[in-house]
């Protein structure tokens, strides 16, 4: 998506070799028009996979998943890190393991959104070890739903997280991919797919 | 907001006098459309007030505030509760108590996000005592922008903060305010403005 190259290369900032700031158009600041652009790109690329739901998590990938959903005209939930005071019901719980943060985060989501008659399209803005998007194929698994891929704005491909996914059989679409960070040096892989 | 409350009265559960969960199109699973007739009659509400920016809190405030950015054509800059370990330049830093949760809660927004140049509207989900809108106001103060007003998706009117924004002479308008929750009975204010 070149689109969003061209705003990774312009305005984001490498932090170290393994991560990269984009925070003044999607994950602190956001530019909804951007968000448009991306949703549409995503609902064109699962257009024929029958989606029901889009599933993602707090916070980060609230914005994307939300465009998708309006483009696919489906239902976006966004898995919570903890247990609301109002979800008195059964919940899906799994864990993951966040490599920047250092730590376990629950990843938390009621039951009665996700079930055996929904095909879900998993949503996120980045992916690097993949830990977030294995904790939300584990809540699909066990919701009974079907999953028709994981779509992901930014891959870091040098992280292990695409390959383990893949290699599962899982279908992973990222609207870009980068294959190497290096002080004042963002290289992307060829478009992916 | 006639579709608004609608859809407040079939899918509204009272879970106490001053609890409604309303997770089924708001802040857990989120209706995409729904979120969009949103964005719009904000952006209606707000169309002379000259907006730079929208700002609002991770995570129920993403989806009205990117909808109403989308609407306005501005960036939407959403509080972070906790400092992001990309965050290396100076913010702005405020605590709010929430009493759902009863706990302190930090809100930091990166300062090069809001400046003495912006007019900013404030977007929250819901309005009870206040806390979480009196904290982003204070971020707005302190950053020399102007605060075009507050825009509010459920006031629950028989809680203060409304009235406590109101006489310090902010403008706050809410889609919807409800005056009363009781076991299965919910009643609205006549419309909001």
């Amino acid at each position: 998506m070149e689109q969003l190259k061209q705003r990774i290369r312009s305005e984001g900032i490498v932090i170290s070799d393994k991560i990269l700031k984009v925070d003044s158009f999607l994950n602190h600041q956001v530019d909804p028009q951007l968000m448009h652009d991306i949703g549409t790109e995503f609902a064109r690329r699962f257009a024929d996979s029958w989606v029901t739901k889009i599933l993602t998590l707090e916070s980060s990938g609230i914005a994307p998943a939300l465009m998708t959903g309006l483009a696919l005209r489906v239902p976006v939930v966004f898995a919570k890190k903890r247990i609301p005071s109002t979800l008195t019901q059964g919940f899906y719980r799994t864990s993951v393991f966040s490599y920047t943060k250092q730590e376990t985060t629950e990843l938390i989501v009621a039951e009665r959104f996700l079930g055996p008659a929904d095909t879900v399209l998993i949503i996120d803005d980045f992916l690097a070890n993949g830990e977030a998007a294995r904790g939300l194929t584990d809540i699909v698994t066990r919701s009974g739903a079907a999953l028709a891929g994981i779509g992901i704005v930014i891959e870091k491909s040098f992280q292990p997280g695409g390959a383990l996914l893949r290699e599962r059989g899982l279908r992973v679409d990222a609207l870009v991919r980068i294959s190497r960070l290096a002080p004042g040096d963002i290289e992307f892989d060829e478009e992916a797919r």
